[in-house]
């Protein structure tokens, strides 16, 4: 955890959040209140902790990741602009950004992401499938490294086969995929496989999907294991 | 600087790259030995930090934001990947994430990354301006909201502009847009303005310009700032 983050967390009356989460962030001391809460009730979350901060308490809440990037902060702001008490509207936001889950596998594999990239969502619960569709499909176009979040559910468990399957239609078979699960928790798994390869079945919700651009590389190091790198340079003559 | 980053600087016996990253990761012990270089000799400071690896030591490489994004574990595995001398081969290389230019500037403002969003380099060094401009328009067309990187330098002062132009070719004059200069840096300055009412000449090679979605929204908050949001959510019948 930063350092930055650290500090927010210590000088927090309140520490509201996804109940996992909120364990991995603690132990807190006694004069902490802790706020645990089931997952997906995000809005309900920000404005609890709008209102105990509008009561004139430091609170934290609490993000896996980058709260910047489909996560908490968002959740808060979305209140924030609704909200027409204007107690809570004088609250002050502060956002300490983190490491989030397509940096954590990145960085435990190579370098992926290091040309230009884009993160997205597969979840449809908050935008539309046709919208996604289109979105993966200029993204490939576009010759993107693509990170994948929230790339499966039980509620939707065809939906990762339709998106591979619109990757497969505009790169090779031989791109390289990066499976992080879990990566920097316990049980952290990585697997490097390829678009052709990959199946459904290897991924669930805590997994972060990496498909690489048509220049992203496998490097076989020599003691057996293999990264996997994106180059900075693109050559003349070799369009996305 | 992330825990883990501070742990492996204490660790080298050596540490390499650009003269002023070096500068800012410091001060350093009496027996660590700096080995500060210019601007863009990436792969030369990297190739110099495997041989110092491949002696027996110890070597940190200094990237500023995050190393696997635009930066220096890309150039390092580069080498590798061309190397022929099995010494060089050998190196264990690990790669420490850390905070990108993106994150910090969208964490100042509020939560402008919050939905799907791609990271891009303007920089034609290392790949064909016809490559950018066409990645730029499908970026917009699949309505990310954008990071440019590089935006601008002295050799090509025009680029920006054309990018500009593209970008409002598919997005409102309103959509928001974040310019962050030496964010978390000495001398950091934040600007919120939009599409329509950028200049090139407000930008520079220090900025990082992040550009929103057809959903970015900026929020003007009761003590007269301006925070800038992308919700998590996507109406449905609103395409992109």
């Amino acid at each position: 955890m930063a350092p930055a983050a650290r500090d927010a967390l210590s000088r927090a009356d309140h520490i509201v959040g996804y109940d996992t989460y909120v364990q991995m962030a603690g132990p807190f001391r006694e004069d902490q209140k802790v706020h645990p809460s089931d997952n997906r009730v995000e809005l309900d979350r920000s404005r609890h902790a709008l209102e105990l901060a509008a009561a004139g308490d430091t609170v934290a809440v609490v993000s896996s990741g980058d709260p910047g990037i489909f996560a908490m902060a968002a959740a808060v702001l979305e209140v924030l602009d609704t909200e027409t008490d204007p107690r809570l509207r004088a609250v002050r936001v502060v956002v300490i950004p983190g490491i989030t889950a397509a940096q954590a596998t990145a960085s435990r594999i190579g370098a992926p992401l290091g040309h230009d990239f884009c993160v997205m969502s597969l979840s449809d619960n908050l935008k539309p499938w046709d919208i996604i569709e289109r979105r993966l499909r200029l993204a490939a176009e576009a010759d993107f490294v693509i990170a994948l979040y929230n790339p499966i559910s039980k509620a939707r468990p065809h939906q990762l086969a339709t998106a591979f399957d619109i990757l497969r239609s505009v790169r090779t078979p031989d791109t390289p995929v990066v499976l992080g699960r879990d990566v920097d928790r316990e049980g952290e798994s990585l697997t490097v496989t390829t678009l052709g390869a990959v199946r459904p079945e290897q991924v669930d919700m805590r997994t972060c999907v990496i498909v690489g651009s048509s220049r992203t590389r496998l490097l076989p190091r020599d003691d057996g294991s293999i990264m996997v790198y994106t180059p900075r340079f693109y050559p003349c003559g070799e369009g996305a």
